[in-house]
Formats: structure tokens, C-alpha cells, sequence
């Protein structure tokens, strides 16, 4: 279907991957190019003053789950470790099965923070390609050595928030690790969709190429976009070339290629919408689920600027309203040069 | 099922209506009691200059649908307008046919406004109670239209953003109306859970009395309570004991009930909270359908207060952290003096 870029007129796309219906309504905002970021991206903490993140206040934090490099001895450049106020307990008795169905289940999981740099201020998009690419080595053994520890955790999701109104309490830059015992609702949603999308077309909705005008930049294996139905403005999808349902399977070289495009596209969002508050996701699948299990599913990483408040109409119906067409995200994003 | 009151333990708990899983963590929040709003509700326009939506200004609205009192004559109460920057597009083509099963849609529908009263900083639970329940009059005349002239319509959703970080970009109270082309997405869902439930239990999920120890007020047609699994903390719903599944049925004098008991929760959450910047959505069935269709779908409106933002876990998983146990926001509400 053609993507209607000359339209002006509100259009309604429903999503194959999410399922997702989103309302595009270019009467919402101002032309795209003049959309920024009101609160660039400041953070509670500014100061590294008793920042419990920084190298040299190791103390004030909860345990250390491994560092890169493991060595001691040496200074660090990631640390893995507990969240100190964590959503969930590692220490609670397991659930005793049952999961989805029952109606209350103890508050048992693992809730970790990775710290992607020792020095405050240091952003993820400051750090070179290949220290981009060992943060999402650094995710990836968390999930490994999740996985194989415990079959009660089903799904384990890593996320970032950056600045305050994208929900960060701690400007030290940071992303965090949670894992759940049971498969979160967006989760089931999507792969539910995609299975779909494979039974009426036998092709995985990930694999199809999307349309050129949509395309931001590509990289060896990985190739970035913005979704036909972006939920939110300026939304960025980074998707692995080859068919993968997890991104724990991703081995160094992909890490450092996918490390480079990551910095790319958040370099983009900075310059074009001001730096913006954003949060990501990796968006995977279910742990304990093989290739032929779930021959539809395949994993990606979601950048969301943050850039318009929810209110009630998102809160009440689970649609969004998206000011600006994908196709023109995807043009200015594609265009702006990053220094 | 107990309720666990007692345990500060974190617990993942689902919802038989919404059919969510939400994380009770009370590591997250300090005492229940202290959880207070740090931007209480102000908004973009303080100032009544130029508020299109003052009395006086009516010339800088979009249209007029119709006013409370229907004299022109006399003062008005309550005005239903244009949105002046409307999502959807009333002029456009109708879809046709096909809807949710396509991909793309053009983005008819309605998108208005509900002015609450004629003076600026006179909010909604300022009026007296039988003026609040003229608004929720005026809601449904307002659907009852909708529904009769348009079959193409399938949703409508009514909801209120009060302060600048539930959305609000005018302070004047107000409401809005959004009239959709789709079912959307967490109406389906609820719609399903509610039935799933009344499948194997052979009863309506909100006609089932909630524990006492949810309970915040009862009137003579409506319960308010914090639900079992709260999304957010201090979520409220207000639910009509007499099973019914459109809002728009509701008859004047429950309407003027529901209004004294919305106006009592809108100040309990304002003492409570420390004038909290809030939502409210009723949450009804689609258009069109009747009661033996929709035999498990019972209306209600839910009040939602903005006390924390939502973070990459929120936006991945689609499961929601609440650090305040349903329990424990029922007794504060339950217990606070309104003046
Ligand atoms: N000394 C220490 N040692 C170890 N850990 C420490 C620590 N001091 C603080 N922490 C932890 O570090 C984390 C920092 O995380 P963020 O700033 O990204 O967001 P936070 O989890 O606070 O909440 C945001 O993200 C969540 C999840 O999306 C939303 O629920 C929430 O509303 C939003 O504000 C916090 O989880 C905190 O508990
Ligand atoms: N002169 C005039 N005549 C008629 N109408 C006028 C007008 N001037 C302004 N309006 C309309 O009045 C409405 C006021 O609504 P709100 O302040 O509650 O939130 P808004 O819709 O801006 O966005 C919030 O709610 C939506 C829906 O939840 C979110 O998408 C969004 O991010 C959030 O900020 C706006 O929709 C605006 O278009």
C-alpha cells in the first residue's frame, strides 16, 4: 500500500506488528520540522555529587552483579547491579506455577540497573560504537544468566530512560533490567499479531522490507525505521536484517554493528528534536521459546522520543494520537547531519 | 480472595476487568500517606486573557454543537463545541466499510469540546453537584447525537485532562469527546476480560460487590472503590450498581447522583494528593450494540491521578508499577475530610 505522505488529511494505520491502531492527525501540531522537545532531557541528579553511579561511590550502591571488565582490579566501564528499591524481589518464595491464570501471584523477579559509564554526564551516545555495543553485550549475559537460573521468569525486559519526563531519577546514565514472571500484556499483543500477520501471509511482518520512505539508515545487519503506525512521533525502530526471536542470541560483531546504529539514531533525535527525554526498549520474546515455537516472532529495539504528554484519550482507549506522519520523521530524521 | 492489607511484599495482581497485570511495589514509594503531587494542576493558561473558553470569547471558539441552558438568550452554563484542532475530521469521506480489519482507515470521526463552566478557574468540582451532573448530561446528549446519525461511528469516548501533566494546554475547565471510526484496543480488551470472566463465573465482573476494604463511598445508584488491581496509584472507579452497558443510558436524576459522588472524589483526591493534575474516562461499550450482545459489559467511569510518569518499562511491557496497594489508597480516600 502506498504511504500517503502528500496527504494532510487524518488517517487512521493500524500497526502488524503491535496491533496497534494509531490516529495520525497533522492538525495536532505545528509542521514536524519545528516539533523539539520543550524539557530537554534534565535529569533530578545533575550534579555528581553523591551520585551513587559515578566510579568511587561503588559503596552507596546495592550489590554488583559483574562489571566489564570483570577484572577488579581494573577500573570499570559498566557495572551491573541490583536496584536498590527494586519493583519486584528476588528473594520472595517463587509462585508456586499457575502464573497468568491466577489472579494475584507473589511479587517475584529480578530488577537490575546497568550503569553504562563511570563518569557522570557521560551519555550512552557519547560513548564510541564498540562501548555502545558492550552495554548491549553487558544485557545480553544479564539475560543469559537469567535464563538459565530460574524457568519461573518468562520474560525479561530492558529499558532506558533518559531524562526527567521519560521517567529517569538519576541523570547518570543508566538502563534497567527487569524480569517477570509472567508474559507481559504488550507482549502477548504483539506476538499474537504477528502470528497473524504469518497466517495470512506466511511471512513474518519484521522480514518484509519497509517502505524506502519510512527507512532512516541501515548497517551491516541491523536496518533502522520509522513504524507505519509509530505510536509516537519520531518513534525508531531497529530491527536485526536476519529473522531472530531473541535478542540474547545476538553475538559480538552484530552487538557492535547494532552499538554504532544506536548511537546514530539517538545523535538524531538529539539534534533534531533538541534533546529530547527518551526511553528504549528491546523488544523480545518470551524466554524458554524456540525458533519453531514461535517462527513468527522476531526482536527489535524501539527508540520513543518523549515529546506530548498522555492524556485521558490514550489512557482511556489504548490509541494514540501521533502528530506527525512517519514518512516525514523518517525524512528529516534520515536527512539531519550529526556532528 | 483476601485482600493482603498487611503485606509489604511486593505482588503482581490482574484485573477481571481490564484484564491487566499490574506490579504492587511498595519498595517504590515512600509511606502511602506522603505520596503527594509535586506539579499540583496548573496549566498552560493561568490567566483568563484571551481563553477562548470564557464566557465573552465565544467568537475565538470553533463552533457551537449546543449550550446548557438551549436559550441563547440567557447565560450559559456549559457549551459543547468544535475542537478547533481536531484529531479526526468530520468533513472527510466515511471509511468504507471494512474498518478494523484493514490497515489504513481515513481519519473520520468527531473530536469536541466541553466547556464546564462560563468563568475561568471555576473547575468542575467547584459547581455544585446537580451543575456536575448537567455536564454528564450534556455528555450524553451529546453521544445520543452521535449515535444517531452516524453508524459508522463504533466508539465514543468521553475524558477530562486537568493540569499540565494529564495533558491539559488550557486551564478553563473542560472535557472532550472523541467520536471513533474502530473499537480501540483496551476496549476490545476489557470487553474480552469482562467476558472471560462471565463465561466461567456466569456473573458481570463489576456487578460482583469489590472487598469492603476497597470501598471509598456509596451513593443511592453508584459505588466508588480503588480497583483490585489498580494501574495507577489512587485509580478510582465509580460503577452504577444496576448492571447497565452504555453510559448514555444513564437517566437524569442518576445523573445528578453520579454527579454529587464524582464531585466528592475529585475533592478527596484534590485534599489527598495536594490538587493533583488528573484524568477521567468513561469507560462504556461500543456504539450500536445491545444489551443481550453485551450481556458481561458494565460501564464506568475511572479517575485516574497523575503522581508519577511512565518509563520504558511502562511503554514496553504494558504492565504498570503501582507502589501504592489498592487497600491502602481506599482507606486514605475513605478517611480524608473534604472541606
Ligand atoms: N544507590 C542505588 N543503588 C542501586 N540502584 C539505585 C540506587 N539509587 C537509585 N537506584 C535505582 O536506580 C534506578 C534509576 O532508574 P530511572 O531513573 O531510570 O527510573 P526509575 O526506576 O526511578 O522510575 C522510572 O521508571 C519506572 C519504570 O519504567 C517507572 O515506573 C517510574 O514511574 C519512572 O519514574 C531506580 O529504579 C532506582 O531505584
Ligand atoms: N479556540 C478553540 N476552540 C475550540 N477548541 C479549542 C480552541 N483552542 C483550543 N482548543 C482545543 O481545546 C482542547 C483542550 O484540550 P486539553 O487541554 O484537554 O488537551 P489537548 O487536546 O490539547 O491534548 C492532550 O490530550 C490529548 C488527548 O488525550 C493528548 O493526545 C495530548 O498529548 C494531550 O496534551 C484541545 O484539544 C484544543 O485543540
Amino acid at each position: 500500500m502506498a504511504a500517503q505522505a502528500q496527504s494532510r488529511q487524518p488517517e487512521l494505520r493500524k500497526d502488524a506488528v503491535t496491533g496497534r491502531w494509531v490516529v495520525f492527525s497533522p492538525a495536532r501540531s505545528k509542521r514536524p520540522s519545528d516539533l523539539k522537545s520543550k524539557s530537554p532531557s534534565g535529569s533530578a541528579n545533575e550534579s555528581s555529587d553523591n551520585c551513587p553511579f559515578c566510579a568511587g561511590n561503588e559503596h552507596l550502591c546495592a550489590p554488583q552483579i559483574f562489571r566489564v571488565p570483570p577484572d577488579s582490579a581494573a577500573e570499570w566501564r559498566i557495572r551491573v547491579i541490583e536496584n536498590l528499591y527494586p519493583a519486584l524481589d528476588r528473594n520472595l518464595g517463587r509462585p508456586d506455577g499457575g502464573g497468568e491464570s491466577g489472579e494475584v501471584l507473589g511479587g517475584f523477579g529480578y530488577h537490575d540497573v546497568v550503569i553504562e559509564a563511570p563518569a557522570h554526564g557521560v551519555h550512552l551516545s557519547d560513548l564510541p560504537p564498540r562501548e555502545v555495543g558492550d552495554v548491549l553485550i553487558a544485557y545480553r549475559k544479564r539475560i543469559e544468566q537469567l535464563a538459565a537460573a530460574f524457568d519461573e521468569i518468562k520474560y525479561v525486559q530492558v529499558f532506558k530512560n533518559h531524562g526527567a519526563s521519560a521517567g529517569a531519577s538519576l541523570s547518570h546514565s543508566h538502563s534497567q533490567i527487569i524480569a517477570l514472571p509472567v508474559v507481559p500484556p504488550n507482549v502477548s499483543t504483539r506476538l499474537g499479531s504477528m502470528k497473524d500477520h504469518f497466517s495470512r501471509t506466511g511471512k513474518c511482518s519484521l522480514c518484509e522490507l519497509p517502505l524506502s520512505d519510512l527507512v532512516i539508515e541501515e548497517s551491516t545487519h541491523f536496518i533502522s525505521f520509522v513504524p507505519f503506525a509509530a505510536t509516537f512521533a519520531f518513534e525508531i525502530w531497529i530491527v536485526p536484517k536476519i529473522h531472530s526471536q531473541h535478542f540474547h542470541d545476538i553475538d559480538d560483531e552484530k552487538a557492535a554493528d547494532l552499538g554504532r546504529l544506536l548511537k546514530l539514531m539517538l545523535k538524531k533525535i538529539s539534534v533534531q528534536l533538541n534533546d529530547p527525554p527518551f526511553n528504549f526498549m528491546i523488544q523480545t520474546s518470551p524466554l524458554h521459546t524456540t525458533a519453531s515455537e514461535l517462527p513468527y516472532a522476531h526482536w527489535f529495539l524501539q527508540i520513543v522520543p518523549q515529546l506530548s504528554v498522555v492524556g485521558g484519550f490514550e489512557l482511556g482507549t489504548g490509541c494514540y494520537i501521533n502528530p506527525v506522519f512517519p514518512e516525514d520523521a523518517a525524512k528529516l530524521l534520515r536527512e539531519v547531519n550529526v556532528p
